[in-house]
């Protein structure tokens, strides 16, 4: 890994054991590096998952075999390939895929698409099927390893491990979530360019585990935006181990189903912020706030238009107050909106109002404000109830020298 | 004006004096800076115009009396103010504006509403009044000057004035188009944060006009984009002053119509290319050529998300011949696309066919096409027969450096 994004956390958090999932990791040498790149999570068997992945219609064959796998609930193992996203090879790339799926599921006596496989990388080349295949077998009988190693191993450009934990109780049995990432750049809706596992060891049913994650994703993983691109590959996968013991979740009436989904929320708001504070180039985290939009997914629009403006990303690195900017792209967003009930603030300083400067506003501690790594910009448009806040980081050299400078 | 773009033309073109049309410019000192900042284009009465304008909700005062002010038809006058857009100042702004109007419309004996005003600059800071009319004053009386001049005066943070000319032969007469354009960032299409204003000597129905216009500005200004922000204040104009003796061409049908309005798209498209050859930043001049989408909006949509995907403009900045970013650009663009028929080339030379990378390709002649200053990529979706080219140019770490340093 390169060197650490300054928004990065002090370290990888303490993530809780969970019942039922195991890690291990090894070298399968997709690219010519000293690391390990290939991931391999065994999961007990009755493991329910659920998952959600990239809208982009170029995706992989992981995402389109993910997506079918996901339908009949059960998993049995996830392998990350790290350093070759395996997109855009055609049924070479698919054929090295099922024989992953398979190596696995003879391992484990259990059904190919019980397993679920991910890869990122370098768009075009096939994933090499001699490569995969040593590797996996070295991963199957590797030793366990930490939260940390998998979070590690995962990760491509990624200039830190990212991981969460959060608890809950569940009908008097507490339950754990933790979950990993991995994704600094092609990010935005839809699934960043972004790995994302979440594992509980509470005892969900499929279809409700699959409401969950997709009510989670909502304000979280759709919600950050480095560059306003899209990957091919993006997943977000959640496993239920139901190792806990519980009652197994049927229903959102269920005791404990809400506190499971506020607990998978607040890994899955964790792991996307943490992506952002990876983002490439990143020196501010940027949080953007609209409010008085006509509805929800009207502020979600306008606030996507201010995360993704090239000039409001570049006044920010520069630590200008530029308003103007900010009125410019909530006005380019397509959305409704009236200039003349626009008010904007920078932290908690409101600088324009009902479509003019605040008269004489003290510039001072918004100056300040715009030193600190954290900005949030904040525009309420004055028509309605609306509101949405996204996440997204500040355009400078470093993002330049990153993506100009890499060789496909 | 800054070091000049590596992309401007060798010189400025020698454009055609128009009967009718007599520019002067000023030193209205909006900013402290020691240049003609206003310019005055006097229009021979009976002078016929039609306007394009941004699509912005935060539209400036300018924008919101240059639309009401086309359907008129009718124009006199053309005042441009460089470095304050006048945009986002309520009111005040608005009354700056009027003044204007008036002062030029009392000297010349006509309507306030014939008077057309742009302003591009800063946005918030409401255009001083004082400094407006001694500024106007100045330009009414001044000695009439070059169009390269006047290309000058109405640029920001433009590296090169920007002029170009065509002719056309309409009822057996010679009719002369000559047009200048300003911008160079905050350029997307729905106008750039551009102001743009074509002059024809040919005499043309305002209707007719108008028809001309929109129709030459969907192809050309509004398939231009830098960095996928609309400006506030974007405006194109064009005034047709009749002095050419033509008799008054009133609808498609007539001899000529079609000719002079191949001249008009040919000077728009000049102007508009040049305006993507000072984006900020810009080393490289790339065109983006979509085939074979569902019909040609869909193909337009194709093309400008790869012409803003920033890690396909950074590919380019690199000479990285990325064609999985393009890839990536064509699927999050959500339109119809089907990855197993999709094409990817640079210059003639193609990559990707068929969902593939075409097998032991010759990278030699891809590599120096990505070399030159102007870069094609082409994507073909397979799909039918919509077509869309748009221009753009590539993210250099000089984007960052204008838009990072720019203080508001």
């Amino acid at each position: 890994m390169t060197t650490r994004s300054p928004l990065a956390p002090a370290a990888f958090p303490a993530l809780p054991d969970i019942a039922g999932v195991t890690r291990r990791v090894a070298r399968a040498r997709y690219k010519e590096w000293d690391r390990c790149d290939l991931t391999y999570v065994e999961l007990a068997p009755d493991t329910a998952v659920a998952g959600v992945f990239t809208r982009n219609i170029c995706c992989s064959s992981e995402v389109e075999l993910g997506r079918e796998q996901v339908k009949h609930g059960a998993a049995r193992a996830l392998i990350v390939n790290a350093g070759n996203s395996n997109a855009f090879t055609g049924y070479r790339g698919r054929e090295a895929v099922e024989q992953i799926r398979t190596q696995v599921a003879e391992h484990l006596g259990c059904k190919d698409d019980e397993v679920f496989v991910s890869s990122t990388g370098v768009i075009g080349v096939p994933l090499p099927k001699d490569k995969a295949r040593a590797g996996i077998a070295a991963a199957l009988t590797a030793d366990p390893c930490s939260w940390e190693a998998a979070a590690e191993t995962i990760g491509t450009t990624d200039t830190f491990a990212k991981g969460a934990a959060a608890s809950a109780v569940v009908g008097g049995r507490t339950v754990h979530v933790a979950g990993i990432v991995k994704g600094s750049g092609m990010i935005a809706p839809d699934m960043a360019t972004m790995l994302g596992y979440i594992f509980t060891d509470a005892a969900v049913a499929p279809a409700l585990l699959q409401e969950m994650l997709s009510e989670a994703t909502g304000g979280t993983f759709n919600c950050i935006t480095v560059d306003s691109d899209t990957s091919t590959s993006d997943t977000v996968l959640l496993f239920a181990t139901g190792q806990a013991g519980n009652t197994r979740l049927e229903s959102w009436d269920d005791a404990g189903a809400d506190a499971l989904h506020a607990a998978i929320r607040q890994v899955a708001l964790d792991l996307a912020q943490q992506v952002v504070r990876d983002g490439e180039g990143a020196s501010k985290f940027i949080e953007v706030q609209v409010t008085g939009a006509t509805g929800d997914e009207s502020a979600k629009r306008v606030a996507l238009s201010i995360a993704n403006s090239p000039l409001v990303k570049t006044a920010v690195a520069g630590e200008d107050a530029n308003w103007g900017r900010v009125v410019m792209a909530v006005g380019k967003a397509g959305e409704p909106a009236d200039r003349d009930r626009l008010a904007i603030r920078f932290g908690d300083h409101w600088v324009a109002k009902d479509g003019l400067p605040v008269e004489g506003y003290d510039e001072a501690p918004v100056a300040a404000h715009l030193k600190g790594q954290a900005v949030r910009i904040g525009a309420d448009l004055g028509l309605g109830e609306g509101r949405a806040t996204v996440w997204t980081c500040d355009l400078t050299h470093g993002y330049i020298s990153i993506n100009a400078d890499y060789r496909s």
